[in-house]
């Protein structure tokens, strides 16, 4: 069963190109990922590590992407948030950072509500600047997602992103080179998740921090109404 | 000992239909669920985790029950909820993720004070998004509630909820098949929680959800009310 | 050395039967539950738990008391309650959930002040809806408390309560059967924790619930004037 | 060396008659527990169990010590409390709660400021309402004793207290049978925390309990001031 | 690849030359720290040690850094602050203190956004005074650097900061020696965290933690506003 | 490397002569201990503990000074204190309580700020009560800080602090006896860590109690302040 979307828009819900773990055998199956985010002081909740099916460096990854959250909506109010992130319908356990960039837009997605173009798969790990850096398997990855495009129908719009520093690895089939050089599949190179959300959303970045800002603030202010009640109430 | 009911309607009580693991042997045996909601800043509770009798699946379904939850209900203000999950009279421990539709079905049902059809049973896992997902053993379940039903006496009201996905798997035994044809026994497909809580209370989900809200800000307002006493106190 | 009385009324103490774990042999003694109460924030604690000495199905048993004890109590005002629950000189640590009725007894006895006769000992779990459930060695533990209290002298008003469901496996020997047929030692069937409670006390279940709110009021108020001074040291 | 004093008075120390374990060989030792008490939210911390060196029936008896005071002293205020209870120069671990009747003496030594009479030393359990329970090993540790008064000088007012249960079981030798009938040493037979706190002070139970309070009250406005500063400073 | 910037300013990003675990092998590469701060309670969070990664003596290196800071910032305010100090890239684990100089510099850099100069690398552990503490394998990790710095281009600022303990140790190859002779590469030899941070910056070390000071004000300005709304919106 | 100071004053810093344990062998070496205190709720923090090289009995000493500071400092008000103990360049894990004495002068030293000559050097256990206990190894520990002065210098101010139960054991070779008859070297014996404090210190011990409570006050007030504008900004 083939159990993600390959076209429409959805909000918190990305596909991710990992590399799951499934005993001797790794492969770059495309996994779904979504995220909640509410309001609440628990952070970042990586919902694999809290039932010990993820990694160390899956682990430092989502760490990673709390770091970078912190430094990007953090510095003039705290952060009032819980967000979890979860991979669905995975029993077998989460290994490596390469998804951290997918669950990082998966993310923005959520405190945004902009919504992701499920056609576009990503890979790559992000550091605690918001720069996208290289991951292994990136090959099998973008065929393996081809095909599933490929079952599925083609809309013409689909791919997958990379880190920029694999482009120069990538030895794909003839096939999927064709394909892209028709126009009917796509490769997107780049450097930082400001990229790669642009592309995956079709907005600019600053329209995504600004709107994640917002609903930070929401957030923040449902948590100060407790402790002190409005004036219009008091008046 | 038959311990569960199979007609009449409780709140927070559900039958799930869940793989129960007792060493080397499975199976689908229908297991009373009960939850219990409060004031509080515990969130959601899994027993059986608290003392080490929760399966990784299992836990992992329960966070991401929280996920949900925390959409849906923790926009506009913090949750402030104490819920405690519990599989009654169950000591072999549970492992899986096939009764977590059942679990948030329980707990929308304590939240809005909306009580559950007992003759009704369910399996099926949920993610994030209130999106049911299939699971495993189905038939076998369908089967063990039916012949649980003509045990304790046919209501013509009785039946089971399943993910849509898993209706294509289904290789059903002549007597059940017979029994649904004339409208004694009943199989629900279902694609949402949504769905899944409007067969097992007859009530709109977005009923449940408005008198689910009433409660949670009742209980905010329990806490608020500790730090800020009323103003006719200090009138 | 017999540690128990069998007659006279305590608050917040009661007499367990429940299976005590000596090795390889276990056996029905009635044991001394107590309880306290007090204003605080750290829930119900289950001593045992806390040095290692409750197996896994006594700790469920007491997450149920819990979930019980936030239904009934924190629909309207958060709960603000330090409850210890202790087995007195029990030094073998205590397994199942034979002991969970007695144990919510004795803690709704602390809450609401309302003495418990020690000469009525009580078997049987409890659900978090308040029901009572069968348990195992309720011939053995009947027995057991009737050559406790012959011992120290029978009062007339002693014997033991039961679950309902385990009243048709009694297999008592002739000396219990002719002392209840005389009238001299006794054994109630319930249901419910309301009926246990109305046998061990004398008091009504609804007067005893008041009582208990009425000190769950006070503790939380002791909270909250720590935040919040009187108006009248203000004025 | 003999480490403790066998006269004179000293607040929140006394001389506790435990059973060491020393690897194979147990022995009844005097041992000085000293306890420190202070304005916080921790409350009563068992150093011995923070680093691993207390055994589970030690650490039992003090999380009954601390069921016992918070049900003498939070049932008006909340306990604000730090209390820290210590086995001096103990570096083997501690087992069983034949010492908890000490430790509680010397924590309402602590809480009231009432010193202890360091010539009395005390051995003996206590359950969560304050009554003495028995212990092994009583004669060894009131010989014990009765030798480290001799080498170190008798002063006629010392001797041991112990539980009522225990002196039925007393097989002292004659030396010792001796000198309490001449009145150099003695042996105090208890039921309660009452009688041994007032033996140990020379005081009435009630002052040291109302002394208690008003260090307990004092702790409180010390952590109610920090939120909350009073009126006078302000006005 | 080389992962490592040897040219240009970042704030809140070091090349520190730690020794990395390989299994059987520890080599002197130089590796990218990064450094977060936000506003919150957290403190500083070594993100290595969170998922296992960190041996004993780095954990104690960055508690000694937390010590510092501490010393340094939290005299007339308490610390409101998140910092997340991460090893970008780094699969293997990281053992030792010899880069908690570096830490703490990057962690410096963060707090007052002061950038460093990416050119310049440093090895050396750091006490909680400041004072800068000799570490092994700096001969190794000084010709590390130059041949990294080789490879990517010299700039003629180029070098590496060393504890000054360590100056007397040094058996550099021909090819640095001549290198620093001619100035196209350096050594700088320091007692304190305030050298090296002049030397990475090229700021006085007044100005660096009057900045620090200043973001730390305004992270306790951002929580203290939830409690306590400021008088303008009131008025 | 003698990575010790053996002249000067210096605050919050100590030179212990603790056991180090270096697997099979031990030895008495001088270890230097730093502190820093600050704004805070998180107590004293053992850092050879929070990375698990701290014994069990060094880990115990640390809990009695923080039960000392308890007594002395929170009866007024609370402890709102982080000080961070450490044993500087020392990799290999700290056993036994005898540089317990140490660890307390150093914390007073650093919440008083006053500097504590750096040519004595300490070594006893301190009890809850602040009375100094034996230890082991006191000559060895002599002798070797003997050799440290000699070979960095003498000043004739320098010398050891002993607890005075340890002055009948000593049997120290002729040259540091002849070194403490001809005043270049001395041993101090104490019986509290009040003396300690004013040999170390020429200060009187109630002025480094005094000092030390004003700065807990400003931290106290640090923390206050937080929660409570000051009038100032209200006016
Ligand atoms: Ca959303
Ligand atoms: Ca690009
Ligand atoms: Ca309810
Ligand atoms: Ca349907
Ligand atoms: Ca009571
Ligand atoms: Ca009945
Ligand atoms: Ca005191
Ligand atoms: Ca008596
Ligand atoms: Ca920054
Ligand atoms: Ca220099
Ligand atoms: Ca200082
Ligand atoms: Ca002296």
């Amino acid at each position: 069963t083939i159990l993600v979307d390959v076209d429409g828009y959805k909000t918190a819900q990305i596909n991710a190109l990992a590399i799951l773990d499934v005993g001797d055998y790794t492969f770059g199956k495309p996994s779904r990922i979504t995220v909640t985010t509410s309001s609440g002081r628990s952070g970042i909740i990586n919902i694999e590590r809290e039932v010990q099916m993820s990694g160390k460096t899956h682990s430092k990854g989502i760490l990673i992407i709390a770091g970078y959250i912190s430094e990007v909506f953090a510095q003039d109010m705290p952060l009032t948030l819980n967000a979890t992130i979860c991979f669905e319908q995975l029993y077998s356990g989460i290994e490596g950072d390469s998804a951290s960039a997918a669950e990082l837009c998966a993310l923005l997605s959520a405190l945004s509500d902009v919504p992701i173009y499920q056609g576009i798969a990503i890979t790559g790990s992000v550091n605690q600047k918001g720069e996208i850096q290289p991951v292994g398997g990136v090959t099998k990855k973008i065929e393996g997602f081809y095909y599933v495009c490929k079952k599925k129908g083609f809309t013409g719009n689909q791919g997958v992103i990379i880190p920029h520093q694999n482009m120069k690895n990538l030895v794909l089939c003839d096939e999927v080179i064709d394909s892209i050089r028709n126009g009917n599949f796509h490769i997107w190179a780049v450097k930082s998740i400001n990229e790669a959300m642009e592309i995956l959303t079709g907005k600019s970045f600053d329209e995504i921090i600004l709107l994640s800002k917002q609903k930070l603030k929401k957030y923040l202010d449902n948590l100060t109404s407790i402790g002190q009640p409005s004036k219009e109430k008091e008046g």
